[in-house]
C-alpha cells in the first residue's frame, strides 16, 4: 500500500506521567485515532461516515504492539505517519512511526478487525469482507 | 436523600501529572463511576441493566464543579463518598466527597439528567421523567 | 484581561463514551491544555519553559466547574477560546468556551493557583505571588 | 520467576468507547498499574517507595504487545493475572492475562527497563542493574 497519512500534534502536559514522558497508554489512544484519520483521508469520508457507509461498527484491534525508542514530553511537537501494511479479507494491518523532528519515538503496529454486527446476535461483532473499494482507496 | 455510596480505590501512577499529583480530570473520571456505582447500589442493577430497564441512554452530566483542597499521589489510598442530594421532575443532583482517611481532599457537584431517545429524532437524547420506583430507592 | 486564546481540535474516537457523545471528563482534559497554551502564546513560552522561567511547579486547578449545553461527537471540530478573566495575587481565573460553529457546547470556568515549592517541605507546593511581567502580557 | 499478582477490577463506563466496549488504550493503563502493583506486592512496597529505595526514577515501557481475545463492557467485572517472566542485566519481561472468569480476555506482554537517572544528564534516564533483593522477591 502506498497511501500515508501523517499528522502533527503536541504532546499535553495530561499525556505525561509523574516520570514527566509520556504516559504510554496515551501513545495508543494517539495511534488510534491516527488510523482513523488514515481511512477519513483514504476514503474521504471521516469515521462516523465511513463505518455508516459501509455498513460496519468499528474497526476493532485484535493485536497492537509499540517499540519505545525515546521519549516526549509536554509541549513536544511530534508528527505521526500511518500506513496500511496489508490487507486480508476481513482485518487489516496498520503501521504508525512517532517522529520527533527526524528522530523515531515510538513505532507501532495494529492488526484490525473489519467489523460488523454478528448475523445471530446483534450484541457481538464479527470479521466482514473488506470491500474491493476501500483496499482501492489505498492504491 | 439519605442513601449513601462509598467506593475505595487507590490512585494509579497513570492518574498522575508530572507535578506527581492527580490530573484533576481523572478525579471527574473516578467521580462518574461513583455515581454510576451510587445508581447500581441503590437500585440493585449494574449500570447496563437499570438503564436498560428503564428505557434511558443514560444519565449525561450537565452541569458540574469541583473543588480540589488536597492533592493525591498514585499509590494513595482514597474513598468516594456519594449521595444524590436531590431528585428534579427529569434531573438530579450528586455530591461526591473525596476523602484521604479523615481530611476531605476534593468535593464535587453534578447535576445530571435522566435521558431517553428523543421522540423525533432518535441522534438526539432529552430528559425524560425519573420514575417514582427510582426516587424510592433513594430512600 | 483582553488577551484571547483560541485552539482548533477534533473530537476522537476515544474521547466518546458508549453512548457516542464526549466522555465529560475529556472536556477537562482539553481544557487544561488550553489554559497551558493560553499562558504559552501570552508569554511567548511553551509551558515546560516558562515554568521553569518564573520557578513554578505548575498552575494546579483549585476550583472549576463546567456546563454541558450541546454534546459532541468523533469527528466533530471544535474550538475552545480561553481568557483570563482575573487575576488575583497567588491566584487567577480562566474561561473557557467550547463552540461548535456558532453553537456554544460547554463552557468551563477555572480558578488556579500560581504555585511554587513550599520553603519548608519541597513535597509540598504553595501559592506565590504572580508577577507583574506575567499579568502585564494578558494586557 | 513463580510470583503471580492478581487484581479484580470492574469494568468503568468511561473505559469504553462508542462501540460500547473497553477502548484498548484503557486496558493498557489496567496493565501498567498491574505491574506497579505486582512489584509492590512481591517487594512489599507500594509504588513511590521501592522507586525510592532502590534510586530508580520508574520502569518505564521499552516494548509492549496486546492480544485483544474477547471484548469487555461497562460494569464486567475482570482479573489481570500477572507475572514477571525473565529479569536480565537492567530489563525485565512481564506478562499480563485479563481473565473474564474462565475466559481469557487480554493477554499483554512488557518489556521495562530498571532506569535511573543519566549520570551525565539528569533529564535523561537510562537502565541501571536490577537490584538481587529484587529479583529475589519474586522467588
Amino acid at each position: 500500500m502506498s497511501f500515508t497519512h501523517a499528522r502533527d500534534l503536541t504532546i499535553e502536559w495530561g499525556d505525561c506521567d509523574p516520570a514527566g514522558i509520556v504516559f504510554y497508554p496515551r501513545y495508543f489512544a494517539m495511534f488510534d485515532w491516527s488510523t482513523a484519520s488514515l481511512f477519513a483521508a483514504a476514503l474521504g469520508l471521516p469515521k462516523a461516515a465511513f463505518t455508516k457507509k459501509f455498513g460496519i461498527v468499528g474497526i476493532p484491534m485484535v493485536d497492537t504492539r509499540a517499540r519505545f525508542h525515546v521519549p516526549s514530553s509536554f509541549g513536544d511537537p511530534v508528527r505521526i505517519e500511518s500506513t496500511v501494511e496489508k490487507f486480508g479479507r476481513t482485518s487489516f494491518d496498520v503501521r504508525h512511526r512517532l517522529m520527533k523532528g527526524d528522530v523515531l519515538g515510538v513505532e507501532c503496529s495494529e492488526t484490525r478487525v473489519w467489523a460488523g454486527r454478528h448475523p445471530d446476535d446483534p450484541e457481538r461483532i464479527k470479521g466482514v469482507p473488506i470491500p474491493q473499494e476501500v483496499i482501492d482507496a489505498f492504491g
